[in-house]
Formats: C-alpha cells, sequence, structure tokens
C-alpha cells in the first residue's frame, strides 16, 4: 500500500503554484472552454505535480467524512439568493464540503431555528445572508464556535468576513451611461430611503450628475419596487425628463411599459437603464440597458473566505470583500449612438 | 431529569391525530395565516397532546445530531428548479433534517461526484431531479443503500418513488380555455419532439380538440423554447390562428411581442395562453394566462416521500405521485368575455 500523505493538497496549493486565482483552478477542472489553452495547461501542470485529487468524493474518502457549510438565505426563489447559492454551492462542491440550503423564508424564528440545526451538525461554518441588521444572534452563532461570512451586507472587519457589491459604484455606472448617452435632466426611480442599496444607489447618481455642470437630477420614491408602482410612476411623470435610472429591473421594466402606454418611446424619447439583471431585463418591449451584479462570484467568494478561516484560523485575516457591478448595453439607452 | 421518550413525535403523528395533512400541520406551525382558525385549533391541541416539538434545533438536541438528505438538480436559478428547493427545504426543515444543495451543473461527472459525497456524508436519503433517463447511476446509488425519489421525472413504482406534474392534462386544460373562450383554430407552439413534456403537452391539446368537432389544431415546432424563437414564430405565422398554445411562457412571451409588432392584438386578435407561470408571464406587454405548476408542492412531498421510507421501512410503499396542473386567468385570453 502506498504511504498516505501527511497533508493532501487543497485547490489552493494548486492555485499557488500555478499563480492563478481559485475560481480558475476551479474553471480548468470543470469548466474548461472559459480558460484558455495556456492558463489551463500551467494549472494541468501544477495539479499533477501536487497530485490534487479535484473531487469531492475522493478527498471525503481520504478524510473519511464530508464536513456541511450552512447558506442561510430569505428566499431561494429569488433570482438573486438563486445565483449566490449557486456561486456557493460551486465552491463548497470544488473543496468538498457539502452546502446545507437554509431557506429563512423571511422569518427570524425559523433563521434561528437554522443556526440551531448547523451547531446541532457541527457545520464548520455559514454563509449568511442575515434577514435583519441586528447582529446579536449573529454573534451569538459566533460565539457557539461557528465561523460566519455576511453575504450582501458589509461588517466591521474585527467581527468576521463579508461580501457586498459596491452599490454606490453600480448608481454611479447607470447615471454615467446616461450622460454619456446625451441625458442631461435625469430622474431616479428609487426605493425607500430605509433600503440601504437605495441610498447608496442614488448617492452614485448624485456623484455621477456632479461632474457635469449643466445635468439635473430628480428623485421619485416607489413605495414598492415593482412592476405596478414603475408604471404608476411612468403615468404620473409631468414634465418628462430625457433620462430615468431606475433602481431595480422591476420599476424600469413597469416604467417602460407605462412610457409606451403614453407614447413615450424608449431611447428616443427618454432614455431608461435598471439595476440587477433580472431575467426580466432582456424580455419587456425594450430590452433595458442595466447594471449587472457579480452575484454568483459573491456566493463564490463568500465560501472561500469561510474556509480560508476555517482551514487557516491562525493565518486568517477577516476581510469586507465588496465587488463591482458593471452595465450591460442593450436597447433602453442610445448607447451605440453615443459611442 | 424527566425520562427520555421512547420515541419523540414526529409531524405524521400530529397530522395523525388532528386528521389533517403535514404540510397543514407545517401550515399551522410555520404560516398559520394560510389555515382556517378551526383547522389551526385542532392542530394545536394535537400538538400539546403529543408534546411534539417543531423546531429542528430541539429535536436534533434530542437525538444528538442532524441527519442530511441530498436534493440534486441541474441548476438551481432555474426558476423551476429553485421552486423545488423551496419546497424541499420547507419540509426537511420541518422534518428536523438538514437539505444538502447538490447542484450538479448540468454536468454528469459532477451529478457523480455528489452522489458519493452524499454517500460519505451518511445521507439518509437523495430527492434527484436526474440530468438523463440513464437509471445506471441511481440504481447504483440506491444499491448502495441511500434511498431516492426521482423529481420531475416518474419512475417505475418498484425501483422508488416518483413525484411529476401531469403535462397531459396541462396541455388539456390550456386548450380546453381557448375553446371555452370560442377560439377555434389552434396553434401550439412545442418545442422539440425529444422532450417529454412537450410531447405530452401536445397530447393534451388533441385530447381537448377532439372535443370540438369545429376546432382546428396545428402545430409549430420551435428549435429553443426561448422569447426570441416565439418572436420569429409570430413574424412567420401566414394565417393567423384565432387562439395559440405555446408550450412554455418565454415562447408565449415572444410570441405576443411578435404579434404585436405586426399590429395583432391579443387577446382581441389572438388569444394565447403559455406554460409554467414563470415570472415573465406577468411582465410581457399583454400579461399571460398560462399554466401553473405546482412546483413547491412537488419539492416538499419528495422529501416526505423519502423520509417515509427512510423512516418507516417497512412499511414504505412506493408511489408515482403525479401533481395536477391549474389555470391562471389573465388579459391574453378572453376569459372573462367567456365566462
Amino acid at each position: 500500500m502506498d504511504a498516505i500523505p501527511v497533508r493532501p493538497a487543497r485547490i489552493q496549493d494548486v492555485a499557488a503554484a500555478a499563480g492563478v486565482s481559485v475560481s480558475t483552478v476551479s474553471n480548468v477542472l470543470n469548466r474548461p472552454e472559459r480558460v484558455n489553452a495556456r492558463t489551463a495547461e500551467r494549472v494541468r501542470d501544477a495539479v499533477a505535480a501536487l497530485d490534487y485529487v479535484p473531487h469531492p468524493g475522493a478527498a471525503g474518502l481520504r478524510t473519511g467524512h464530508t464536513s456541511s457549510i450552512g447558506l442561510v438565505l430569505p428566499d431561494v426563489t429569488n433570482s438573486f439568493y438563486a445565483r449566490i447559492a449557486r456561486g456557493a454551492a460551486d465552491a463548497a462542491y470544488d473543496h468538498g464540503y457539502a452546502l446545507v440550503l437554509c431557506h429563512s423564508g423571511d422569518a427570524p424564528e425559523r433563521e434561528q431555528g437554522y443556526f440551531t440545526m448547523l451547531v446541532e451538525q457541527r457545520a464548520v461554518g455559514a454563509v449568511v445572508v442575515p434577514l435583519s441588521a441586528d447582529p446579536t444572534r449573529l454573534t451569538r452563532l459566533r460565539e457557539r464556535g461557528i465561523p460566519l461570512v455576511l453575504a450582501d451586507r458589509a461588517m466591521p472587519a474585527q467581527d468576521g468576513c463579508s461580501v457586498s457589491v459596491d452599490d454606490i459604484a453600480g448608481g454611479r455606472i447607470a447615471v454615467q451611461h446616461l450622460l454619456g448617452c446625451g441625458a442631461r435632466d435625469i430622474v431616479v426611480v428609487n426605493g425607500e430611503r430605509s433600503i440601504r442599496q437605495c441610498t447608496d444607489r442614488y448617492q452614485g447618481a448624485r456623484q455621477a450628475v456632479r461632474t457635469r455642470r449643466e445635468a439635473r437630477l430628480g428623485q421619485v420614491v416607489a413605495e414598492e419596487m415593482t412592476v405596478a408602482y414603475g408604471m404608476e410612476i411612468a403615468r404620473g411623470l409631468d414634465d418628462l425628463p430625457d433620462g430615468v435610472f431606475c433602481t431595480n429591473d422591476f420599476l424600469a421594466a413597469g416604467l417602460c411599459r407605462g412610457l409606451a402606454e403614453r407614447g413615450v418611446k424608449v431611447p428616443e424619447d427618454v432614455q431608461v437603464v435598471g439595476y440587477g439583471d433580472l431575467d426580466i431585463a432582456s424580455f419587456v418591449g425594450t430590452t433595458l440597458t442595466t447594471v449587472r451584479q457579480p452575484v454568483e462570484d459573491l456566493g463564490r467568494a463568500a465560501v472561500e473566505m469561510l474556509l480560508d478561516e476555517v482551514e487557516a484560523r491562525a493565518e486568517h485575516a477577516h476581510e469586507a470583500r465588496v465587488f463591482a457591478p458593471g452595465l450591460v448595453l442593450r436597447d433602453s439607452t442610445l448607447s451605440l449612438a453615443a459611442g
């Protein structure tokens, strides 16, 4: 029989040896078509040199068991959270961990019930999209020996890692784009002030407008961020702006539909930018230019930061990683004309 | 100290004592607003009489550990599978089990890797939406002591339980509705013949048309079941039918958009019924009348049938449970006029 190695190579070891990120190693192993041939060869050489075994099955057989990570989410049928789940599941698989899906269903008792379950199950840690900003429950979980990474919410770095998207940057690039396409009289159709993402996106919009002396910025607040409210706002706009930034795609889809009913053309009369790149963004009458958030990356990074803490407690440094959003160009702005 | 009970009451015991389904007990405990007051009282009485502890946390503390169930899916960001996951997560939580999310990503090796992980983790069983109809891998998993329930696919009852939706009935009610709204010249816009759901939905459509001597049924097959192909088909229709049944909502949304471009009015000129009740069904220019599938119920039932097998092996009888779809009335048919 062969000698059992002291510590089997981990995916991080392969990444370090090949000089690439863990995601790239994972892509070479699972989605090779996404990686260029040269990089892939370097990764495969590192895999061979370190005798790295990528399948969690094989890794588990070595250690005799599979450890669990919890993923606590409000609602897995919300596409934003589903994308976090996909990224987290991919990362957990690559590292040989089981991902326990905890669907809190917007109920705090149930979120708490899942925390108890994770403690009992001796989960090595959890990625949590928390229901409320109240950190007490989360602190208690950490005190019971379960490391946490917060997703879609920043956290003071001394308390643990977090991953989130930079919503100020998202608002800024949305309105910069409208300005670049020639819009000067811009309205932000926003959600309630109490939603952190909404105030951040508006703040970004203001930063963008400040760079243009002749540009004006207004704001209309929708009671709910739905298609129906977007339509209602379109019907109620007295002086039509030449650009509208809606802080989610539902509002934007409703706005486009409401404008169409009034005979207002998008993008000729009013240019519109949404936020989120939800499925509907490419299905509505005028496909939406919108802000895309790297949500799968966020889910993946959360799991990887968690495992870094779990597997390398001594060296681990907490980090609040913030992801940059990007713009997807479609028909609701004059992007091509503006060059 | 109190004596430890021989076997703590399970949710099934409460359901039996109250004379209701397990789902109803779960609703009383988690979503009481959904249950009428009288039923809720009966359930609460049974909970008290049996000293039933609903939280998985508490149940786990009694037994000292939490067992796992695997949920193997092709893609959790597909809303159909996300809804299965929600139903399965709810049921697992109610019964005190951890649900391990296995995102096979359309890769057979990865599906296999997850099966190995579930064996190692000593999962008590798995709900599987299999990637291929090839039963070999699934049989092997069962031989390794992991009971399975297939979801979204029927299975011979001697091999295990399965849950699926009756697509023939779905096609039938879609076209019955078009006939009831006065349509007589009906076209089915369908996906490829190799997709079981597509041939079933068409078969249901034919059954419905056979009940009306004066009605005619045609079929157009789309290469892909997407918005783009729906639009293309709308542009290519020479003789306009008065009713169209699209076998998914993407095709229906595209068809409506393509018809609008030609100046054809939905529902006045052509009535349209979709299938799936995806989010887009309520977002498109003309909101879609469509077939709704009870997908959460399917996920929930799969977990409950699995646990019935796990917890009561001797008495368990395999079952192929088939769920009935229903119709959601919206603006793309003359439903109200037809009464």
